[in-house]
């Protein structure tokens, strides 16, 4: 491929720094690494933190014991323990140590993976699309090649391959992965310690959160050997020391245009935004019925702040004047590179005005985009996915949504229908959160679309919200997987002739919201379409200098433990115990009325006497990382484990649209704490000893 | 004088809080105080705060035993101490504790005075005016009449009185003082300590600073038994608690116009950062000599970066649009409130755009204001001020300078002018720093003036900066103050006969400054009669409803213990040992590299295990204080000593242009931790017993 100078490279590349970069296994910056600091990893020591790594699906992991010990974080397995809990073992509240393997919990539904094998395909791919084909044909082709290949691998592996595109489609891979079903819950502390500080200290440093669990993987019944675990460090970090995050980050929009990035600032965050009150609100009006009502709703709020919170660092990212001026440049940069190429310029002249126009497009559709749809209620989501598929099964493959089109597609979409939870709120089993949320979610339509609007007439049918959430909550029996697998097998006659209220309600919304989404569908093949053109420019322009956007595929990014400024002051590159024990007497210990989220659990205020209070509990280091790297294992230039990524700073939620490195610290628990709070406050030497081989 | 109705009262107060307000001691918030705090203090509590309060001089202090022990902050007493400090005896560096009172060091040239009588003199004074009288006359009898009234109260008290203008001249006091010269230290804790974290956390909560000193006041040669003195309080404060400041705010300036906040905004605070930033890097420069050197100027960059600080917060203040919003809504109402009244229409309608103009004249005079001047030599600038005393004494009293007009004015010119110690930098004493800073000085001017520009050209006299600093430097007496002390005796014709290098350069100076001024002159004119105009309006639409801008004089101000919003979380309200220590490990303790201010003595890392950590160290609260508050006494209900003012946070320093009670907080050094600090650090549980009584 056609390439710059150097010179030119250089010039053209205003946004590119050091510690910027989420790279790839096959593309680490092994130039800027020996450059920066003297470091240069062997293929072994690439390999064996890799191999190391499992992603949770959302979170990551990484075993740390020879017999399939695996750590995250204590917000990874949170809904599992939440799960497990009742009334009598409130697992989220009080922690649990198996003091024993056979003690250990065994958390149902959740799926671990391992990174073993990664072939770039896409020359392969290429050669398969035989010239002069058709669009359409092309599509075939290559969709073809892969399931050919994605056949071969597995045969040959016993692996489960997936297709990976990078640098929007510039590459094309097949990742190979070994799959654990059999997760069982070994030790998580208290929530008051795992999310110290509540919803105020998320995402603010100084921080003090224990955010660990730890889980075992088995297999066949016995506690799995992976070939490679983690050595847990025995020396310890200390400020300016390197460290390495290898996990699995999930999404970045930093290869959007300038106009994107404007169309979320003004009006796609903010509206995020607005719903999250709204949905807070709601969940807050729920939990004021009683404690046991607030004990229900109590993840779920933190879970609407978490992300409300992260929108609005990106919001104050997407507003800083200096910043943006930089991404101006850099895009005016790609740009003249591309003016100066006849071929590019043919391609990709203009992409940039193509997807601004497609913005405002996307802006005329925001508010049907926020109110049509399943008005808050998990269980009329799922019926409308039911209609849909019916409906969509019918058509012959090319009039079909793309998601309904690929065998494989099908497949994932009738098991995730399902199975048994479902929905961001899970709340379809708790028909009384249900129908207060249907209700709220029917009232807001109603108010923001108009009484007039055809999917206000459509789902009232001149009834009152509240009427309409109950008979249907009441009425359906959606939330049995069985009576959801019988629909599914029974295709589009049984799900026309199904009295079930919610699939009622959803037979006669899918005309409407087929309609907002092929209109939704039309904008987006426009910004996929050119943004896809402006990605082969830049991977024309800059080849793989320049690192993929983040896809929820195994990343790793490097960074030195440091400080940054904020708040007048320069914030501190560790917190310790006494840090935390300050923050919970600040407050006025656990007598504190009023703000309650900076109290302890009685056993650590009986222990305070036995531990170290210089003993390191968070960590503040310039790491470029985003959600999905939550329970990554932070290690360092020997590949041991000295941390657990937990959290961003506010300013690193920037990050989604730039990495800052001046500001953007990742946060992670250091490894010392974790083993001395092991051993003095939980009692379970036996772990500490399993961890550190001794 | 005709007010508004209560409800046009109340909506012509938009910017006006509970907890805004520096109040005067004849005029305390009873009706909010009792209304919010259902508290009522009587005059015996009023009274007896008062009296056990003392003006320091910029700083405020308060009498905490019955044997004149004295408690202010360690940046009250710093000055002294680093002046009575050696290479062999680090006061600053070490600290100091007297084991007895023989030990107590005398810390020369300080005043401290209680404030002991006040009297209400307008009607007096308004009476001496005969209707009829022209402007000038009706000046000088007020002069007149003042003159008087001072020295009858003074002839009767014994006391020392001074004139307090308030509310820009709506009321006339009269107040008495009882002045203190003989005062020494007893007690102060090692800088670390005091000002842990240094400049970086200076203004920045939370805080971990012990930042007290304790002086006694001696009169006769023996301890002073002062009639009050504050009770150290046995029972500590809490979230919520009631706590009020008694103290002396130097300057707000809440009262100015909205467009004369825009060119503080645009110019003034810009300028004034600029030249921070310089002073600021010619200390560096010399304290980069070595070590002895870099002690020199440790207390004068941490002064400079305290300056900076505070007016980069202002700034950040008048950059808020929503408080600025605020603003110009309370001028818009009380220009609304003047339109409909023909006399103040009359006296003050046009007083805003005359102001406006003012500022615009303002900007065109900044450069030279900048430039035009001492060029950085404190020698220099009492070389200007002995030749323009010189000259101004010649002329006729209505054509002098208005610091010239009076004996008074006078008199306080020429002791402040033969004294030991002069100028913010306190530099003359050190010629290898005062030629530096010349130098630089000139050749700051000689840049930002222009070679041609008349000053240059009189105080370079075609020679390099360096020469013509060190030249005068070398050959200057004026450290000396009998040298000066004989200028000012000689009048004219001493001055000009002087050889003196300093005063020759002052000499050919004075016409260029002289013009200068006058410049100046015109415009204050302008900005004080108006601004008189606007307040003489404001007190008549709101009488006293509203305090007056602070003026150096006593006032209390009242709030709670109080969390506030900053850096995406709430701050707690306490900060306690444990967070120094936490601080100070979080940075990597005593063998951190490159950060150093969060190091602590070895006596702190010693005796750690001693302190209770859980006991407060700092505390913010909602109270509205400024600069001149330092070293305040935070006293309780009960008017028992509960913490020591010594600091606010960044957001705080908006309070130079409007009160936010949302998160405008002051830092005060909990009691509890002086106390456990003095018997457990110190090892004087001597003074611990003096101030509970035990």
């Amino acid at each position: 491929m056609r390439r710059l100078s150097a010179l030119a490279l250089l010039l053209a590349l205003p946004i590119l720094r050091a510690e910027d970069g989420m790279w790839t296994f096959d593309n680490l910056p092994l130039k800027q690494l020996k450059e920066k600091y003297a470091f240069e990893p062997g293929k072994d020591w690439i390999d064996h933190v890799r191999l190391s790594t499992l992603t949770l699906g959302g979170c990551t992991g990484s075993f740390v014991s020879a017999d399939g010990l695996v750590l995250t974080n204590h917000h990874c397995t949170r809904g599992s323990l939440q799960r497990l809990s009742t009334k009598d073992r409130d697992l989220v509240k009080d922690g649990f140590v198996a003091a024993t393997r056979d003690q250990e919990i065994k958390l149902p539904g959740l799926t671990y993976r391992t990174l073993m094998a990664m072939e770039n395909v896409t020359e392969r791919v290429a050669k398969a699309v035989k010239p002069g084909l058709g669009e359409k044909a092309a599509a075939a082709a290559r969709a073809k090649e892969l399931d050919a290949i994605k056949a071969e691998l597995e045969k040959a592996s016993g692996l489960t391959y997936d297709v990976v595109n990078l640098y929007q489609g510039g590459e094309t891979w097949m990742y190979g992965f070994k799959t654990f079903k059999d997760i069982r819950l070994v030790a998580a502390p208290e929530i008051a310690v795992a999310a110290f500080g509540g919803d105020y200290d998320n995402f603010t440093y100084p921080r003090h959160d224990l955010d660990f669990s730890m889980v075992r993987v088995y297999e066949n019944g016995k506690p799995y050997h992976p070939a490679h675990h983690l050595t847990w460090s025995t020396e310890g970090l200390k400020m300016g020391d390197l460290t390495f995050v290898v996990g699995h980050p999930g999404r970045t929009s930093r290869l959007q245009t300038f106009a994107q990035m404007k169309y979320d600032r003004d009006f796609g965050i903010p509206a995020y935004l607005r719903n999250a009150d709204r949905t807070r609100a709601i969940l807050e009006e729920y939990g004021k019925r009683d404690a046991e009502h607030a004990r229900q709703v109590q993840t779920l709020i933190l879970g609407v702040n978490n992300g409300s919170k992260a929108n609005e660092g990106s919001l104050a990212g997407l507003k800083d004047a200096e910043a943006m001026k930089r991404i101006e440049d850099a895009e005016k940069a790609l740009k003249a590179a591309v003016a100066k190429d006849p071929k590019l310029t043919a391609s990709t002249g203009k992409s940039w005005a193509r997807i601004e126009q497609a913005t405002q497009l996307q802006k005329g559709l925001l508010k049907e985009a926020r109110s049509v749809g399943s008005a808050r209620s998990t269980t009329l989501g799922q019926a409308l996915a039911l209609v849909r598929l019916a409906e969509q099964q019918e058509l012959p493959v090319e009039k079909r949504l793309t998601e309904y089109r690929s065998e494989g597609g099908l497949k994932v979409l009738k098991t995730r229908l399902s199975g048994p939870a479902m929905g961001m709120m899970g709340q379809g089993a708790n028909p009384e959160l249900e129908t207060l949320l249907f209700t709220r979610g029917l009232e807001d339509a109603a108010r923001e679309l108009g009484p007039q609007h055809p999917f206000v007439v459509a789902i009232l049918g001149g009834k009152k919200p509240a009427d309409v959430a109950k008979a249907a909550v009441e009425g359906t029996k959606l939330n049995d997987p069985a009576v959801r697998k019988a629909l599914i097998e029974g295709g589009k006659k049984a799900v026309t002739e199904s009295g079930d209220p919610m699939i009622v309600l959803a037979r006669k919304l899918e005309p409407i919201l087929l309609g907002l989404r092929k209109k939704q569908d039309d904008v987006r093949a426009i910004l996929e379409e050119h943004g896809a053109r402006i990605a082969k420019a830049r991977f024309a322009v800059y080849g793989k200098a320049l690192p993929p956007d983040a896809t929820g595929t195994l990343r790793i990014t490097y960074g030195a433990v440091a400080t940054y400024p904020a708040n007048g002051t320069l914030q501190q590159p560790f917190t310790t115990w006494a840090g935390l024990y300050d923050r919970h007497f600040g407050w006025g210990g656990n007598e504190a009325k009023d703000y309650t989220d900076w109290r302890l659990p009685q056993r650590w205020l009986d222990r305070m006497g036995k531990l170290d209070l210089r003993t390191p509990l968070n960590f503040s280091h310039a790491v470029d990382t985003t959600g999905g790297n939550s329970g990554s294992p932070v290690v360092n230039r020997k590949g041991e484990l000295v941390g657990l990524l937990f959290d961003g700073n506010i300013e690193g939620n920037a990050g989604r649209y730039y990495y800052d490195e001046k500001v953007n610290r990742s946060v992670s628990v250091d490894a010392r704490a974790i083993l001395e709070a092991l051993v003095k406050i939980y009692d379970a030497p036996h772990l500490a000893a399993e961890l550190t081989g001794k």
